[in-house]
């Protein structure tokens, strides 16, 4: 009768040590840190942001370059992030994603409001950080608090280095301000475009259904695209059911937007645990019939790449409710 | 018999006449200045660089945004190029072309060495001359004297403005030098790829035969693509068989990357004399089978929504002939 207690120990061990394995896991996949969790890695004020850095670089997919590229953000929230290169082999080159485009389209996908402080490695071995590329600059040009986004830049030479800003780090800049009028919402601002599916008999869908087009239409609504008014949302369905969705994030200066795709995927390698883009199953995009800018086929094309073989690619066309509109403005 | 010579002189006239404007309607249309047309032009000296600008902005062409943006670059060579935004309405924005894009680009395709100064028109009245924006800071880097560039910046309120440079434009900055082997050629250095076609059983053409396809693959044998060695190039003819080429320029921080499509389009800009881009009615493209980084789906994609309805597209692939290499090298 002695083994019993020792049979059951034996068991609970079992069970904790899976439970930790299941930890360790997950954390290995983590995307989003509290500020308490941020801090029990070491990143307890934001000049330590680098603490977080190796994890980052370890989730990065940069099958072309066979570079890994990582980046480590603080939100306005408290919360930090995590940034990664995504690289997809056999289309052009435009479509990566720069590990701070995955950042601050991962702030988007969480309601973030704002970037507060950046720090992006530029040398493998995790001990130099320096300054977006110029495509990023730009396309950090579109947060609301752009110029005060803090650049961690530290050589090799250096314990901690320090902070720049973009407005240091992109002189005579082009921005959202030169364009759009007034007080227009930016992109970490709170949007809705009042989107309707079009053709649509159906009854009202509940918020939490279950339909992929309808994850595609809420993701169009949060669409940023004040450049040609073509908003657009994609969600995807993994081979086990779970879904992820993005929103096309457009640039001032056009070439740095990010496609609705794009951003979707960046919510499939934030939360996915390391799964691979062949366990997308199913896919919707959400998008204007007639849009001056149409993601159809350029998402096809980068999910015919990527995706499952038997991949199913569908298109929903969207409108303005003017009613909706109305009332919310 | 007094009429004769008046009928003569009549019809002297109307050639004269139609000579001219034969001639006004190619300076319209005109890209590329020699030093000393650009000086009949008033620009004698750098800081004139925007008495041009209003041609550049002429020949824009901007349907998306509406906006009609300029260049106006000074080779090393001492020609004068004029740049300009090429939008494609129903196509992701990333497609487009910004006007230092299309000038560095014309750049490469009249074999220039370098480019010297630089004037980009930031305000419609052609008053204010300001930096690039972040995105074409960054394709600029992939130039051969980079960060010598000089860029002007004129406000409202000065007569003449000063020229900066890219390197104060662009600090800490990713740069080719960053990726590269030491003295690997830059953009606009002498390059050949070393490119044959595949399965190519016909006897070699003379470099003056007229095939697409060896027009594209000369394009190809061009292309700079040190990064994801992916060369490729496209050839269109229009629709009274003038031909233009161009070629796949890659940077180093992967999105703002010119496809070959583009690239084409550039030269079919510069030297088609206003030509819609419907009346494209052939295209080849070559490229490695397998490449990394494959232009087909993307060409088609570009060519189905803008070239003439029946286009006719064709694909040929091509390998390094090592042979050739090794010679070449
Ligand atoms: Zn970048
Ligand atoms: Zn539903
Ligand atoms: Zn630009
Ligand atoms: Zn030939």
């Amino acid at each position: 009768m002695a083994q019993r207690p020792n049979l059951l120990t034996h068991f609970q061990n079992l069970v904790v040590e899976s439970q930790n394995r299941a930890m360790a896991a997950q954390d290995k996949y983590k995307f989003v840190f509290t500020a308490k969790e941020a801090a029990s890695e070491g990143v307890t004020e934001p000049i330590r942001l680098p603490k977080l850095i190796r994890k980052a670089m370890s989730l990065a997919r940069g099958p072309i370059s066979k570079y890994k590229v990582g980046a480590v953000g603080r939100a306005s929230s408290g919360r930090v992030y995590l940034g990664v290169n995504v690289e997809f082999p056999g289309l052009p080159l435009h479509h990566s994603i720069h590990p701070e485009q995955f950042l601050v389209t991962n702030l988007a996908l969480n309601s973030e409001k704002g970037l507060r402080q950046l720090a992006v490695a530029i040398s493998s071995d995790c001990i130099e950080f320096g300054a977006p590329c110029g495509n990023c600059r730009q396309f950090l040009m579109e947060t609301s608090n752009e110029l005060d986004i803090k650049i961690l830049l530290k050589s090799k030479h250096e314990a901690e280095g320090s902070f720049s800003s973009l407005k240091l780090l992109l002189p005579y800049r082009f921005t959202p301000d030169d364009v759009l009028p007034k007080g227009s919402p930016l992109l970490l601002e709170k949007r809705d475009n009042c989107l309707t599916l079009s053709g649509s008999t159906e009854e009202i869908c509940s918020s939490d259904c279950s339909h992929l087009k309808c994850k595609a239409l809420a993701a169009a609504n949060n669409s940023f695209s004040p450049y040609t008014e073509s908003p657009s949302g994609v969600a995807l369905q993994d081979d086990e059911g779970k879904w992820y969705r993005g929103w096309y994030i457009e640039s001032v200066a056009y070439s740095p937007s990010l496609g609705p795709v794009q951003a979707a995927l960046v919510d499939f390698v934030a939360r996915s645990r390391g799964k691979g883009f062949n366990k997308i199953v199913e896919a919707v995009l959400v998008e204007k019939n007639n849009a001056r800018v149409s993601q159809e086929r350029t998402a096809k094309m980068i999910l015919d790449t990527i995706a499952a073989p038997n991949c199913d690619f569908k298109v929903f066309h969207c409108y303005v409710d003017l009613q909706k509109k109305f009332i919310t403005e």
